[in-house]
């Protein structure tokens, strides 16, 4: 009788670039809980240096991409997870070892035509080099946002006009492939997220509302139509629930089975407190 | 043989309905030197009440529509200029006199489907009581940015796909009533502006890129399509020059005839210093 442990041991290493915030730490935490064996490149000035966490194995600058490619390789990856927040570098002043100068032509020119043509381009170059390319939520799949309400609250009537408004405004961004997120209340489109990130346009929601004492409108954030859903997929969290509330929304609410939700318990804890709704929908 | 003054002495009383920001001081200053009557109606709350420059000669809470109207039916308006950045109010907890209460309903449907439907309702709301509604730029129409670069520097080849881009996504939103600018830097969509304020945006981007030492990118600010013209035209100024250069950006592009210029001169200038270029495109 195998130990799941020992059944997870054959499974083939896991190599993760990282990038900032919570996402590559959970998944850390997740090939330790399935007990697979895992190695972390963080990638200097986006994944941070947590040292009380310790996951980083090695560290690369973004533009040392043979040097990335030979730790995962001399570490025996097979498969690679590129995962969290990556501040697009000044291409002009990038360091570039020897792999970064043959490839960043590409890369620019891909980057030139949208994130998602970026990352569709760094997909295939971890590809020519032998890796499968996976996505964080092939690890964290108990993590995706499941259709309905997370905790006990749900979307109530009043807010569908804004529902509708706020996936209308996402899907014409998503078109021209920008921008996973927007705040709609009462009607009005308050924010669009571009390269800030939720977190910041959630504070800057609060801002223009300061005075307001109702809970009004919601949060979107959907995956743009061409998103490269193996690296960029929407993530919630308690973070995010915490600015929704601090910015006098009612509720979030993210595409079903496309959204990383990060600690799915303490999101729907904190949504019940705060009084907010945390809704998965599908279309 | 009529002096200008004597001229314009006969125009009819132009009332201003007085927002937040620089356009109703510039509206006044304009009107005193075409030495054309003119009332001014601050909105409390959007309006900053300046007591040195005292342009309001009477104050309302935006709620208070039956009082707006007859400060300038009684100080004898047949023409009103909506000028000024208004931040939409909790209709919920509006204080609301009795036109207020008559008209609310319509201009809360109206806001329901996008700013461009508030302001056409808005408009029709003080046609329907006998005024004639024009735009800032009928009074400042020396005001409104030209083709071509304002001060000495002109668009880069370089940077025509940033200014692609730029308006692909700007279109874009512009077809959802969405939005009237966006930062493209390298080809990438650094923010889109909803209703934060170019300012805001423009700040946002700063913190966005700060470690960057090469000017690159640049804001795009254009009319929507379905955009009421009379009451909210983009507008650009010293402040936006000075965000553009802090936020790391090589200039400003916007639509050339539909763009309001405040203080032109100063623009040009300020540009030229920082070393921005300021252009106005036609499409």
């Amino acid at each position: 009788m195998a130990a799941p442990e020992a059944a997870a041991g054959r499974a083939v290493r896991l190599g993760i670039v990282a990038g900032g915030g919570d996402l590559p730490v959970r998944l850390v935490a997740a090939c330790r809980r399935q007990g697979r064996p895992v190695t972390v490149v963080g990638l200097t000035g986006s994944a941070e240096p947590r040292p009380d966490e310790g996951i980083a194995d090695a560290w690369a600058s973004i533009g040392e991409v043979g040097k990335v490619l030979s730790l995962l390789r001399d570490a025996g990856c097979g498969e690679v997870i590129m995962a969290g927040n990556v501040v697009r570098p000044d291409f002009a002043s990038l360091r570039l070892d020897w792999k970064g100068i043959r490839v960043i032509p590409r890369v620019i020119s891909a980057a030139r035509k949208g994130d998602d043509n970026l990352l569709k381009c760094l997909v295939e170059i971890f590809e020519e080099e032998g890796f499968r390319v996976t996505g964080a939520d092939q690890v964290l799949d108990d993590h995706l946002l499941p259709a309905g309400p997370l905790g006990r609250l749900g979307l109530t009537e009043d807010l569908t006009g804004d529902l509708d408004r706020a996936i209308e405004v996402v899907e014409a961004l998503g078109r021209v492939d920008v921008g996973q997120g927007a705040v709609v209340a009462d009607g009005d489109v308050l924010a669009i997220e571009a390269k800030e990130g939720t977190d910041r346009m959630l504070a800057r929601v609060a801002e223009l509302r300061a005075g307001w004492d109702r809970r009004a409108g919601l949060l979107l954030k959907l995956p743009k139509h061409q998103q490269e859903r193996r690296v960029d997929l929407p993530v919630i969290g308690v973070a995010t629930v915490e600015g929704a509330a601090a910015a006098g929304l009612a509720g979030i609410v993210a595409a079903a089975g496309a959204t990383l939700v990060m600690d799915r318990a303490g999101v729907a804890a904190r949504a019940d407190a705060l009084g907010l709704f945390v809704v998965g929908i599908t279309r």
